[in-house]
């Protein structure tokens, strides 16, 4: 066990301690990176020769163990899990050895590499990812499962040092993307080869291949329509496009959207796109400690409704180790802001004759207000 | 409900009524496809907006429901499902939403859309993705779990027409790919770069961004660690290439693999090639009803190892709507092939010296023996 903690994998532990807890098993992926670091690309999910999510394992103390097939033990040693359990056969024989998972759970709550997990009591655990199987090995234990989310919500709205740093690499990769968006979306090529070459930029300064979310949508039907990939629809002179750029970069995501024409704006797109960043630049001027999302998010949209535009989403999110963190910017939400968060505020407007807009920055909770990470333009 | 059963679909119905179920309840991403034929990306996982894996409820009769967040209603009304639940709020308020999907899944068993789903007895499903809330609901309607992995890989082994239909169609994309490897990846150029260039024929083709798994990996060094994805090292005259290409294609996943050197390759890299081909071309032989899928390993690897090469993966694997399905083919799996399965041959031999190879075709079992789908070259 490290002598040191580091701050993520200290505040899950506390999070264990005001639970009263024995332990909590961690099975969303982002979850497990934020305890354990360990990293490892999301984009098929749980990998065929897994019999279930990794799981980390944190004690009251801090000490990690993590569960992962034999295939991810390289990746679960480069962590800083103080164990790795791993589980499954070299040749690949066995799909989804739901059984092997299983055993390996077995064996750490058995106490495999020690006491340190013995004891009925509660445990803490996601409902939304942890598997049946699991909850039966720790029931049969006499644990009790509590739902983690809160605390784990708790625990992380508030950015440590080393994530702000990866937040503000995430920052800004996103806006050297979205630079390199309004140079390669050109009138004849698709949207796909445009994308290609955003996706160019992130993926070659980290030197891999990058998980990727948001949207690439062109022309008045699709910009309208909100969301959507990258198609191999081809850009025509005076298309609206909305860059939604969001890419995993060494655990963190970042996040951003700009929308810009090919040519000349249509007057109403112009008057659109106008509402919208007044809308932003309402949310930048109230966000501060202490307001809370729900009323950030009523500064937003009363904003954008005085000009007479709406939009069907939030108006924006925390972001870390998942692209979309607590507490979401959206109506209801009555969490306050507290310094040190970082989020995104995203409003937007959409119109089948006209088109959409949306605009997003990436923005830390300075004790003065907003600190913008964002360095890219939102010009049209 | 449709009056024509999807055979997919019927199959599953087949595969309740066998283990004497009232339904089934689907978690894994590619069985719930393989069910209703909802398609969505799988490249992020759970979305932020589910509280967890969307759900394909079956019943013995093959009537379908689909538990889905509201993001993902478009997606399942698309499908074959006869009934879609949606769950969740328009502006995004609720992050990883595990109440309300919760309440969807109880009001779906308490009979919400009819009495089909009542009645205590047993429930197939899937252990290494059902999450931990749906399985307590089942259990306090006094449902006993049964474990639908055997069912589902006896059902899914051979493949439908419609099936087949797709699958040649991944091969046929995939070994697009693979040509266009070849012209793209030259000295100068990164994998990264290279690798772009053959993600764009598949996903120019089908239109959209496609999910892809495999290896994109060059030099001495990477070829002979087996696995990896496209980084930024820059590829030179001289380097091995092995080119794993595996993208899913409306649903379906192809897979492929060759080796090819960037200029002449060197003696010990010809002969390990030489080795590799002709363990393929054993394979290709031995493949046909009735043999074993460990005994076509054995075939596979004592033609290798009479040359003195081994490998440290499976020889092969099923593929349809998951990227590795039942059987695979390895040591020790005592599964007959059977007339329309669809597999994948990839034997291989690895050496820090003289880098690797890896050869990798998709090939039908027919009636009289292999049939191979792939269509590119396997030269070095």
């Amino acid at each position: 066990m490290s002598t040191t903690l580091d701050e993520r994998t200290a505040r899950v532990a506390a999070a264990v301690r005001s639970a009263e807890a024995s332990f909590a098993v961690l099975s969303g992926y982002d979850a497990v990176f934020y305890a354990t670091g360990m990293l490892v690309s999301q984009e098929l999910g749980v990998p065929f020769v897994a019999g279930g999510p990794d799981l980390a394992v944190v004690s009251p103390e801090g000490e990690t163990w993590l569960v992962v097939p034999r295939m991810r033990a390289g990746a679960a040693r480069a962590s800083r899990a103080d164990h790795v359990v791993e589980y499954g056969d070299d040749t690949l024989g066995a799909l989804a050895p739901a059984t092997a998972y299983a055993a390996a759970v077995r064996g750490l709550l058995d106490g495999a590499p020690g006491e340190a997990l013995g004891g009925a009591g509660r445990v803490l655990v996601q409902p939304d990812s942890l598997t049946a199987p699991v909850a039966e090995l720790l029931r049969e234990r006499a644990h009790r499962l509590v739902d983690a989310t809160d605390a784990l919500r708790t625990a992380r709205k508030v950015k440590t040092a080393e994530e702000l740093a990866a937040l503000r690499r995430c920052a800004g990769l996103t806006s050297a993307a979205q630079r390199r968006a309004r140079e390669v979306a050109l009138p004849g090529r698709t949207e796909l080869e445009a994308f290609a070459d955003v996706r160019a930029v992130w993926d070659g300064d980290v030197g891999h291949r990058c998980e990727v979310t948001g949207d690439f949508v062109s022309g008045v039907e699709r910009t309208a329509a909100v969301v959507g990939w990258a198609t191999d629809r081809v850009l025509r002179e005076g298309d609206p496009v909305i860059a939604d750029l969001a890419p995993r970069l060494d655990g963190y995501w970042g996040d951003s959207a700009a929308t810009f024409v090919l040519g000349e704006p249509t007057a109403r797109l112009r008057a659109m796109h106008a509402a919208v960043r007044g809308a932003l630049d309402a949310g930048l001027t109230a966000l501060r400690p202490g307001v809370t999302a729900g009323a950030l998010d009523d500064v937003v949209r009363a904003a954008l409704a005085r000009d007479g535009y709406a939009y069907p989403h939030h108006t924006g999110h925390s972001v870390g180790a998942a692209s979309h963190e607590f507490p979401t910017i959206a109506p209801g939400v009555d969490v306050p802001l507290e310094e040190g968060m970082v989020v995104l505020l995203e409003p937007g407007a959409y119109d089948p004759e006209v088109g959409g807009v949306r605009l997003e920055w990436m923005v830390r909770v300075g004790a003065d207000g907003a600190e913008v990470m964002s360095d890219f333009a939102l010009d049209l």
